[in-house]
């Protein structure tokens, strides 16, 4: 199974990132942009796991490492692994 | 519309920093990880375009500047601007 982890940061955080890349859209002639946000993804592989355990130990991975709770939401999709 | 951009490398591409996060899981007690891979999510707000044009501009800021076709791969999904 392998667990999909989306992290974004919390709609109040300044994203300067975000913001350099909006302007390098505009710059590029992409001018009906009307935000940009920068996340994270990361695809864990845990083999062959059930599906609950793979969101046990994405759940775990967030909390111990990967998110800020502080400034970030996460989300985990669980897949199988033929992706 | 939202345009969520989701930017991977190719599978042969060799990820340090995903092999630097995996040895930090591992170091944490997570050691049923076979393989991490990290990736980007970029999440790009066009406000009140149509879903097919949301989809074509996405395409364009991703072959311009966000993904980069030798090393990486990008999927686009398009959600109403609720979330």
């Amino acid at each position: 199974m392998i667990a999909e982890i989306y992290i974004t940061l919390k709609s109040g955080i300044l994203d300067p990132q975000g913001k350099t890349v909006h302007h390098a859209l505009e710059n590029l002639g992409l001018e009906n942009i009307e935000e940009v946000r920068m996340g994270k993804l990361i695809r864990l592989d845990f083999g062959s796991v059930s599906k609950e355990k793979a969101l046990e130990l994405g759940d775990e991975a967030c909390k111990k490492l990967l998110a800020n709770p502080v400034i970030e939401d996460y989300e985990i999709q669980i897949q199988s692994a033929g992706k």
